[in-house]
């Protein structure tokens, strides 16, 4: 552990208060998604599934000391929310890897989870992402550092996402492995017609989505961009697992009859039977 | 009100449960922040000190049905929070514009408060943006929409910002009116060298700190450039107001011996003055 102290801001953690060797060195899975309630569930799941040491009557508590950010570990496991957008990711990539550093964590393995608006798929489709595109159809992402423009790489650890499509074709999920388009904006960068500001036709957004299809894009969320590029220039094997809610060459809003719990429910699944898999050794 | 249901999808409500004119129309303004417990707190404060009617023992009620957001009613005042970043600050926008539109809310003024790094000024100091620079000191926010690039203007309303100045100067805090650099991410496009990746030098850093220093840039945050443009093209008048927690060209790490918690009052004192003035008719 350094002697000098380390605050992790927006965790509001620090090695003062925390033995970080301690406590940590043992994480070689870190699963993170938008919402700090999917994030409590997710921590709860696996608490309930691993067979981990874990007294009756107990459940994860959330280690975080700021109310920006949840995180909880379970096992091998730390399970971290990182919100809504490139920018709020980017934070939470940074202090974690300070606390992975500060604990001597080796060979750690991120995956992301999430849902998202698909491409020409059925909804409640798994998408395994393989690169990620920008809004521009790039594969980068653009960062400003001092005054600069910096393109980062976008790649996803091939092995990995094929471990991952595997086992959601074992428990009979619809599922892919393609090109996810980030971007950091639901309304208008997302193509849709249904924000408060809108200066495109209909068509013109079916024409976009088109080529994007075309292009090879399966799905559009806002937080992967950010994550492959970081785990990228870290050198983390990392994954991205969405499912998705509607298909956006049919529509904009959701279908309030359709069992969103349930689909939610998939990439959680997948990547407990993969850490199952993987970590303890237990095939089904 | 519309006939045809309008759901504000990350603020969990829709027009099916809201009678959105009944409950909203008489909203004159939006006071937002990042942290969903500063809102909570201002809308307390406002709600202990506005003439409003308030019923002995009630305080403001979280309006807001998803875990994403939070929104309190305070007598004419909207209290929202946006998160962290750009993307985020984005969603909470549009979402916020739809229900004022859908409440036929008329002449509302928009006020972004928060915290941020200073430059070249004393800690504690309150700035109050006038424009927003981007990562390249350019004064627009980019985005990308239908796969091509959209420079938008980044203007703050003038009158508004003397107005919450002389505010500033009454209580007698250090205040200034300046650019705001407003970036989408917390370490290196802040140029902090403390992130846990960082291909830079502490003297690149200081560098661009000086040359952004020397460009008129007052303060540096990361959602300023997000709602100065989505405020600019929806015709809405705003204004953001921050207290620096530290001078970047001094160094990136907060004192934990200063006074955080009184700083981060300056701008909700000022506000809660300028409403007080402008809608109550109170003056002090």
């Amino acid at each position: 552990m350094s002697a000098v102290s380390t605050k992790l801001f927006h965790f509001g953690i620090s090695t003062e208060t925390f033995d970080f060797c301690k406590i940590f060195q043992d994480i070689k899975y870190v699963c993170c998604g938008g919402s700090q309630k999917r994030i409590v569930n997710l921590a709860r799941h696996l608490a309930d599934r691993f067979p981990i040491n874990k007294p009756y009557g107990f459940m994860p508590e959330n280690l975080c000391k700021s109310d920006r950010y949840v995180m909880f570990k379970v096992g091998p496991v730390l399970c971290v929310n990182h919100g809504v957008g490139q920018g709020s990711v980017s934070i939470m990539l940074n202090e974690l890897l300070k606390l992975l550093k500060l604990a001597n964590c080796t060979d750690v393995i991120m995956i992301r989870i999430g849902t998202c608006g698909g491409l020409g798929l059925a909804k409640g489709t798994v998408v395994i992402s393989d690169s990620v595109v920008n809004g521009l159809l790039e594969e980068h992402y653009e960062m400003h550092i001092l005054g600069k423009i910096h393109l980062k790489p976008t790649k996803l650890n091939k092995t990995l996402g094929s471990k991952l499509l595997n086992i959601a074709e074992e428990l009979k999920y619809a599922a892919v492995i393609g090109k996810t388009l980030s971007v950091n904006d639901f309304y208008e960068e997302q193509a849709r017609v249904d924000g408060a500001l809108c200066d495109f036709t209909f068509e013109e957004k079916i024409n976009f989505l088109n080529k994007a299809y075309n292009f090879g894009v399966k799905n559009i969320e806002m937080e992967s961009s950010c994550f492959a590029a970081f785990c990228c220039r870290a050198g983390i094997k990392a994954a991205i697992i969405c499912v998705t809610l509607l298909d956006r060459l049919e529509g904009d809003v959701l279908n309030p009859n359709d069992p969103f719990s349930e689909w939610e429910k998939r990439p959680v699944e997948i990547i407990s039977r993969y850490i199952e898999k993987e970590y303890f050794k237990i095939s089904k």
